[in-house]
């Protein structure tokens, strides 16, 4: 498949009706409990993508247009979130992660990225060289990973009421 | 986590907004593709949950209401589904299955289940005896798994594209 603007940003505008229409309003003991010692919560995935929304990978993006190899881009770390600990509702962190992404397209847009810019080159810390094509492609599929990481703490919390139904749904663990 | 009929309802009804989000007018390079043999497309997937509708979840639970364990569920294969060789778009899936399961709660909500029914036991002809509660929070967990694969086989497509990134983002296949 070869790489499509449209079809990136297509996937991109999507994620914050999914997620709204996976989780608003759902009750908190679905959403506020993760599916195993080190894993995250639907809260804590959503919490991740906010973050990811602020400071990886539109500033990724302007690091590659601006200074392309010659610097680096900072580190963004893998398990940064935002716990209930804060206080926020989940329903205002989607409502603000809607936000920060319909922002983010709209500086995507105003970039006005055409054929020559997917193979400009970037520095990732840990990946090493990345193409702009790259990262606008692992940004809309980091979206579709962490949706479905979202349904897998959803529907693990109800691995006890499904009864013998849990040998056959594979996303929940064996007995 | 007890068993809640309002919470299996809240889950059950947000399915179709939640594929109509992730999935109408995507491009068919990112639905129509399965993510390795044997496995289905996010097409397939939506086309299970259809046929689900009609032939699987709703059937099973009136089975239990009017004969109990006296008469066993009727199979439902588990790799029932709907191809693309069909004709039909996927919109087009997706606005029956949305249909299809308003429909499916109309007649749930119709049934006026309270806490007394949840024990009442049926048949299942490769599980056994499974309870009314069982068979509800089963089809609930059935969706949000199959929302999960939807995500799998749509993020694969892009596993050349997001380059070092697949090491990454583990939905993804490793190279």
């Amino acid at each position: 498949m070869e790489f499509s603007l449209s079809r990136t940003v297509s996937m991109l505008e999507r994620t914050p009706a999914v997620l709204t229409a996976l989780l608003a309003e759902l009750d908190d003991q679905l959403t506020h409990h993760n599916y195993g010692e080190g894993t995250w919560s639907a809260y804590e995935v959503v919490g991740h993508l906010l973050i990811g929304e602020y400071d990886d990978w539109i500033p990724r993006l302007r690091i590659i247009l601006d200074q392309g190899t010659a610097r680096p881009f900072d580190p963004f770390p893998h398990d940064a979130t935002i716990s209930p600990v804060s206080g926020r509702s989940l329903d205002d962190l989607l409502e603000e992660f809607a936000g920060a992404r319909a922002g983010n397209l709209d500086i995507l847009a105003a970039m006005h990225l055409t054929d020559a810019h997917w193979t400009l080159r970037g520095v990732h810390p840990g990946l090493g060289e990345v193409t702009l094509a790259q990262l606008l492609a692992a940004w809309a599929t980091h979206d579709v990973h962490h949706v479905r990481q979202v349904c897998r703490a959803v529907a693990h919390q109800s691995r006890e009421l499904v009864g013998p139904w849990r040998n056959y749904i594979n996303t929940l663990p064996r007995e």
